[in-house]
């Protein structure tokens, strides 16, 4: 109970730097998602055919968001665009308060566009801690099991769209596709749902589009 | 800063009563282990070939940690022996407090020799909160990434065995098994490692013996 006390002030101070984050975001005309997914769902991979398709159209940018370690700052690298790296030590999830302190640095890399957030790998309580994006994207992989949307709901609950990735692996797999989809919509109607692979690059242009679609709805000052 | 305060208060009030628990259990004689993963690494399947092959020999039970629902509880039921499910609604990871009350409950079923904890799936915050089990079983699938290790140190360092599971899908992924267990091993060198397969069998029989020589050493009053 005492946990729970604590925990809803954390959260709800957070919410008051989330709204700061939005509108700092807002006012500089940045899209930003929040991307969010168990460890191993494939989210760099994601990342990094992202910015791959869209970083000669507008300025893209990252933030990495691990426990320890560059690893996956050292892969966006070769894209030429900035990154920053955020290590959380021993926190599960990334919280506004970071976000607020890791923008200025970004900032001053230059103009952005677009704005994507590779939270920590968790499916909990990343989906409790608004960061002041537009959008939360959720990814789970064929691999995980269809019944995830039923034991993690908060994620599903709280997210935009959904990725179901490594669909290359589903046919080894008794992961039942369209039980995964409805257990989804179950948590939440209106999720928008891709099937996509980054070593096969199914359904990755169709992600792309929309996103082009968001970015070009976005009011640039 | 505040939040590390909170976390070292809880932490240490958990380690008292992981220790109590730990007492308790070994009074029973009851051998414990404790389950984490990311989701859908495979641990209940893990949790069901063990089961299966023990239960004919010695007294199983488990209890089973997930943030909503019973699925796994159900899973397990067609084996017969004493389950108990511990939702723990908002929070990622189980507590000692949690298996405190479960305990009891569990103990009017009968008689136990090996009791299986799994874990909520969560790679980071399981891996701090002691739950006065013997040993700890990290447990990762091929289709995760061999660079697992080196981004979720403290679950790698806090175990005692790591399972590479999902080793069928091994052809499919481009997981170099070696560095993922260089990689693990770096983390903590102790680490006893096994390569496992729900779906072909594969090293299930060596993990199995492996827990056999564990429950033959602990002592039965």
């Amino acid at each position: 109970m005492h946990d729970i006390i604590i925990n809803e002030k954390i959260l709800s101070k957070n919410m008051e730097i989330a709204a700061e984050n939005r509108e700092r975001l807002k006012n500089k005309g940045i899209f930003t998602i929040n991307l969010i997914s168990s460890p191993g769902s494939g989210k760099t991979a994601l990342v990094e055919k992202t910015v791959e398709a869209l970083k000669d159209e507008i300025k893209v940018a990252v933030i990495e968001g691990d426990i320890q370690g560059d690893l996956d700052t050292q892969r966006l690298m070769k894209f030429g665009i900035p990154v920053r790296q955020i290590n959380t030590g021993r926190s599960c999830h990334l919280d506004a308060h970071m976000i607020r302190h890791t923008l200025p640095g970004l900032f001053d890399q230059g103009e952005i566009d677009f704005l994507i957030i590779e939270n920590v790998g968790n499916m909990v309580c990343p989906a409790e801690y608004d960061l002041g994006e537009d959008l939360k994207v959720s990814v789970m992989s064929v691999t995980e099991g269809d019944d995830k949307p039923l034991k993690y709901p908060a994620m599903f609950h709280a997210s935009n769209y959904l990725l179901i990735n490594k669909v290359d692996l589903h046919p080894y797999t008794n992961f039942d596709l369209e039980r995964a989809k409805a257990n989804a919509l179950k948590m939440n109607p209106e999720l928008k749902i891709f099937e996509t692979s980054c070593t096969e690059g199914t359904g990755i242009e169709k992600w792309i589009d929309e996103m082009r679609g968001k970015l070009a709805d976005k009011p640039k000052d």
